[in-house]
C-alpha cells in the first residue's frame, strides 16, 4: 500500500481521534475531517445499505453532525430491496486442488447451502463471453478475466467494470450455472473486490463472485496450460425483502435563506467487507469539514446542505430518494466526494453559460492551490447526480488522484490506515475554497 | 505490493511456465527457477507440513527433479505431530460490533466449536504482557501489539516475532482464555500472518491467532479511547496425532564422490493460507536452478546435494530429520535459501580459518556481481542449520533484500505474482557463482 500509517502517523491519528472534534490540534491543524473518518470506521465500522449497521451509522451521523454544530441534522427514510452476504467458498478441484479467495457480488444469487460443482470455462474478457455461443457456457461456471490498469482519474473502472456490472447477467442469460470474475481492481492482494451487479429483466440471478487478482492469475495460468477445471462453489447470500434505509441531511444556513442551497454529498453506507474508510468515510469527512471551514468566519450568502446519502453501494438508493424527496426544491450547485482520500489534482466545472466568470474565479483560486482545470463537464455521482440531472443543476467535480484507489475499492482493505491525513486535508482546503466562492455568488444558473 | 506482475510480466510468466523446464527461453534466458516456482504454486499450491498436500508436493518434487536431470531424487520419510487449521472468526462485540480478520497460529489450541466470549485486555508488547500481574490476564482474551518495521535484512523478525513464538504460551501460563496478536509483519493488508507458536513445558495450548495490521490498528485505537472490548472468538484447529512427512533429496554428482558434498537447502512445505511462492517455492527454485547452472559445463569436483526439506514451518522437522539421518556423513558446506525472492545484496561467509583464501575468492566474485560482504558468521536456517550445527560445517548465507518480505510472509498473499523474475534470476546467478567456486575447492574444512 502507498498511503499507509507509519507508527508516527498512527500516534498522530490516535491523538487526532481523541481530540474534541471541533477543535484544532495543538499545531493549529484542522482535524475535523480525520476525526470523522477515524471515528466512523472505529466506532461504527461496516454499514451495508439497508442493514441494522447502516441504521446504527445514521444515528451516529446525526449525533456527530449535531456535535459539529450543523443545523437540523435529520434522517430522511426510504425503503429499498435488502441483500446480505452469506457463506462463500470456492475450490479448484482435482489433484492440484486449490482454494480461491472469493467474495459475492452485491445482488448475487445463491447456490444451494452445500454448493455446486461444475466445470469452469475461461473468458479473457466480457467481450469474449459475449461472443461465445451459449453451448460453451450452459451449465458451467463462467470465469471472466480483465486487465484493468491504474489511472490517475480512475478511468478504467467504467469499461473494465462492465465485467462485474453486466457479466453475471450475460452469463445467466446464456445458461451458466454461476459466474466468477477477476476482481475489478488494480492491487495484487488476496482480497477480492465486491460491488454491484445487476440482472437484466427476465434474467434469473445466479451465484456471482469476484476472485482476488492472484487467484485470477492462477486461473489464467492453469487455463493457459489447458487444465480442465472443475470448481466447487458455495455462495449463500440472500435477498431480504423490502428494508429500511435513509439519508442523513443537515445544513449550514446562509444569510439569504431564499436562495437555492449548495448541495455537497457523499455516502454514509459502505460495503460489508471493511470499515469503509476511503469509500466513503473520507468523502463524508471531506464535504463536512470543508463546509465547516467555509463558514468559519461567518455564514455564507447561501445555505450549504450536507447530504450523507444511504445505500449508494447497493444501487444509489439514497441519491435517488433524495432527488425524489427534494424534486420541487431548486438547488444552486451540486458537488460530491466519492473517490477516496487521494489529493484533488483536477477540477471539472459545469456551470450555465452565464456563470463563466464564476467558473473562472473558482478555477483561478484552485490553480493557486495546485489544482489543474479539466473539462467543462461534471455530473457528480450516485449521491448528488440524480437531483443534478433532474434539475440540470450546476455541478463541480473535484477530481482526486485515484492511482491507488482501485487497490482498495470494495475490498476488506478499505480501512483507516490507508488514509494519508495530509492528502485528506488537502481535499478539505480545496473544497472549502470552492464553497466560499460559490456560496457567496448571488446568482448561479442551471447548466443548460 | 512492489514486486508484482504487470500484464506483460504475466504473459512472460505464462510463456516461461509453458516452456520445457530445462530449456532456455527464446531470448536465451535461464527460466528453470521461475518454471519451478510457477509450476509448484499452480500445480500443487499450499502444502502444509504433515498433510496430504505436502505428500502430493513431494511426489511432484521427485518428478520435477527427475525431469531436470538430477540424480536419484528420492523421499526420506519421517514422522511428526500433525496440526490442521479449523474454523476461525473473531468479533469485537457491542454496539460498535466489528469483525476482525484473523488466522490461527500454527499449534494453536482450540475454543469450543461455538467459540468463547470474554473481555479483551490490550498489551502494547510482549514485554508489557510479561510485566502484567496474572490477575490482569486471567480469564481474558489477551491482545499483544507490536511495532515491527521493515528492514533490508529482515532484522525485526527475531525480536518482534517473540510475541508470536512465545506470547501465547506466556498468556496461557498467566491464565488467559485465549490470545490474539498483531501479525508479525510489515504490510497494511487485511491478511493476517500465521506462523509457529510454541508451548512451554506444562503449559496448556489455548486458542491463539494473529489479526491483520489494520485490525490491530483498530484494536489499538479503540483501546486508546478506553473502549471495554468484549470479544467472540471461534478457533477450531486440531492436533492430528503422529503423521507422515518427508524430505526430498537429489544430487548432481561430483567428479570425486569421496569428497564430502555441498548441501543446498530450502523447504518444500508452506503454510496453508497461500501457495508458498516466496516461502519457500522461491528458495527451492533458486538452489536447484543454481546447482544446475553450476554444472552446466560439466560436473564439479564435489557433489552438490539438493535438499527440499519438509515441514519447516511446523517446526523444522525436515531439517532435523535430515541431520539425524545423515549424521555420520560429513558435509563440506551448507547453504540455504529461505528468505523470499528478493535479490541477493550481501554474503556472510563462515569458513574454517584455513579457508580464508576460498572465502576471499567467493567474496571477490560476488563483489563483481554487486553483492557486499557482511560478517564472517553464517548458520543457514531450519533446513540445513541442524546438520551444519552438529558438524560445524562451513556455511555461506546469501543475504536477500527482505525489505518487503514481511509484507507477505505467512499470509494469503504469498503468491506467484509477488515474484520478480529478474530478482529471482539474480539469486540463481549469484548462487551458481558460489557453487562453482566452492564445488571445485579440493579442501573445505569445518568451521571450528
Amino acid at each position: 500500500m502507498r498511503n499507509i500509517l507509519s507508527s508516527l502517523a498512527l500516534a498522530a491519528s490516535l491523538a487526532a481521534a481523541s481530540a474534541p472534534v471541533t477543535a484544532l490540534a495543538e499545531d493549529g491543524k484542522d482535524t475535523v475531517a480525520y476525526s470523522i473518518v477515524a471515528d466512523l470506521t472505529s466506532q461504527v465500522g461496516q454499514r451495508l445499505g439497508g442493514t441494522a449497521r447502516e441504521a446504527y451509522a445514521r444515528d451516529w451521523a446525526v449525533k456527530r453532525l449535531t456535535a459539529l454544530g450543523l443545523t437540523n441534522p435529520h434522517i430522511e427514510p426510504y425503503t429499498m430491496p435488502g441483500w446480505e452476504r452469506g457463506a462463500e467458498s470456492a475450490v479448484l478441484l482435482g489433484a492440484a486442488e486449490q482454494k480461491l479467495a472469493i467474495t459475492a457480488l452485491g445482488n448475487s444469487g445463491a447456490t444451494s447451502a452445500n454448493g455446486i460443482k461444475a466445470p469452469m470455462v475461461y473468458f479473457a474478457s466480457y467481450e469474449a463471453l459475449k461472443a461465445a455461443p451459449d453451448s460453451a457456457v450452459k451449465g458451467k461456471i463462467v470465469f471472466i478475466d480483465n486487465a484493468m490498469r491504474a489511472a490517475q482519474d480512475g478511468a478504467g473502472y467504467g469499461p473494465y467494470g462492465t465485467a462485474r456490472r453486466s457479466g453475471p447477467s450475460l452469463a445467466s442469460s446464456k445458461g451458466a450455472a454461476a459466474v466468477l470474475i477477476r476482481s475489478i481492481g488494480t492491487d495484487h492482494n488476496r482480497d477480492p473486490h465486491t460491488g454491484f451487479t445487476g440482472w437484466d429483466k427476465g434474467v434469473s440471478p445466479i451465484a456471482a463472485a469476484a476472485v482476488s487478482a492472484p487467484d485470477a492469475d492462477l486461473i489464467a495460468l492453469r487455463a493457459s496450460k489447458g487444465v480442465a477445471e472443475q470448481v466447487a462453489l458455495t455462495l449463500t447470500p440472500r435477498f431480504t425483502g423490502n428494508v429500511q434505509s435513509g439519508n442523513v441531511v443537515a445544513e449550514l444556513p446562509g444569510r439569504d435563506r431564499s436562495l437555492p442551497p449548495i448541495l455537497v454529498g457523499c455516502h454514509l453506507d459502505s460495503w460489508d467487507l471493511a470499515t469503509g474508510a476511503i469509500d466513503d468515510g473520507a468523502g463524508c469527512a471531506i464535504v463536512t469539514a470543508a463546509a465547516l471551514q467555509a463558514v468559519k468566519d461567518g455564514p455564507l450568502l447561501r445555505t450549504i446542505r450536507v447530504l450523507w446519502a444511504g445505500a449508494e453501494e447497493r444501487g444509489g438508493f439514497g441519491g435517488e430518494a433524495y432527488a425524489k424527496a427534494h424534486a420541487k426544491e431548486p438547488h444552486a450547485l451540486a458537488m460530491e466526494s466519492d473517490s477516496g482520500a487521494g489529493r484533488v489534482w483536477r477540477v471539472n466545472i459545469a456551470l450555465g453559460a452565464a456563470d463563466k466568470v464564476l467558473g473562472d474565479t473558482i478555477a483561478a483560486r484552485l490553480s493557486d492551490m495546485g489544482v489543474v482545470r479539466g473539462e467543462n463537464k461534471a455530473e457528480g455521482g450516485e449521491d448528488v447526480g440524480f437531483i443534478a440531472a433532474a434539475q440540470k443543476t450546476a455541478v463541480i467535480d473535484m477530481g482526486q488522484d485515484m492511482t491507488h484507489y482501485f487497490d482498495l475499492h470494495h475490498t476488506p482493505d478499505d480501512t483507516l490506515d490507508k488514509i494519508d491525513p495530509a492528502d485528506l486535508q488537502q481535499n478539505v482546503e480545496t473544497w472549502a475554497a470552492v464553497l466560499k466562492i460559490a456560496g457567496n455568488a448571488a446568482t448561479i444558473a442551471p447548466q443548460g
